[in-house]
């Protein structure tokens, strides 16, 4: 915890939501803290994202953060409290690449349960013209089709939303597309 | 906690996770618990759920537990972790309505930034026949269009999803529907 404005004594260290039972009322094991009592429900998470089209190209950024250090990503990240999914990747994308963005179609929905993912990926354009890197990214830059660099994409997804993109481009009107067939996102 | 199998002490009841702090190398406050440490990071809640047509019918489900009790609703619920959307949405059918569905496509995507939610909702059939109330549900049943009760359902997003199903009828392909104009699931 940071030089804390607000002169809380420090935390204890305990251990926290760490055993597992199942609550009154619930049907599933639930992680609860044996200190205070706190049951943790855990839920899978909202990633929110977009492919960025400028022209023919398509915006990557390289992560300057773990995991994935250094490889190519669509400016995506977990939706916050109280943020539409809209609104989440838009400010995603100036989080990463200094980029404001107008939203086009929901381009995919994609679940990795391994990790308790959802994924939703939306088509997007630049609102205004610049981008820059952002904090958590190393660069951010523009690619042709054929420059992405496929073998230092990040992670699955980008490598699956990067191919709906193309497969999209030009369709008005079509459905979000989902995993591709078999595929799970593990690694 | 119910009798408890693994032997557990009864819990404490501690303050839990209270204090509002911004944790080191984060940017948001979160809730820290002062008796254990314990930071924790809430995230946006998914719903999954499904708009079933049985012929030229919907079913709905009469909720049998709060909140709005006695009122009409979708089968649909919470994501659990480690589950795929569409896994989720079949799970909740067979749950809240003993309906084994098949899904067709995905219908929605509402954000209620209020209580940061995203629902997927997904346009469904029955997989098998048969349906009956499970146990969050009081009664489910078939209802012409006509008869939907539209002032007893139990949340806007109910409303919203039966309108986009009744839109998309007989549409193949068609982008996801959002929240209506200016609509944000508040009440």
């Amino acid at each position: 915890m940071s030089a804390d404005p607000t002169g809380l004594p420090p935390l204890r260290q305990g251990k926290g939501p760490s055993v597992r039972a199942v609550p009154d009322g619930d049907t599933h094991e639930r992680l609860v803290c044996m200190d205070c009592g706190f049951i943790h429900y855990e839920n899978p998470k909202i990633v929110v994202g977009s492919v960025v089209a400028v022209g023919d190209q398509v915006m990557l950024c390289r992560r300057a953060i773990n995991p994935r250090k250094g490889f190519w990503t669509l400016p995506a990240g977990y939706l916050e409290l109280n943020e539409s999914a809209a609104d989440g990747a838009m400010r995603e994308a100036w989080e990463e690449a200094r980029a404001r963005i107008a939203l086009d179609a929901l381009l995919a929905v994609y679940s990795i349960p391994r990790i308790s993912q959802v994924q939703l990926i939306f088509r997007a354009r630049l609102a205004e013209p610049g981008f820059s890197a952002g904090p958590e990214s190393e660069e951010v830059a523009l690619f042709d089709w054929d420059a992405i660099p496929w073998s230092d994409l990040a992670f699955p997804s980008v490598h699956w939303a990067l191919g709906h993109f193309r497969e999209t481009r030009g369709l008005e009107t079509f459905a979000p597309r989902g995993n591709p067939p078999g595929e799970t996102g593990g690694r």
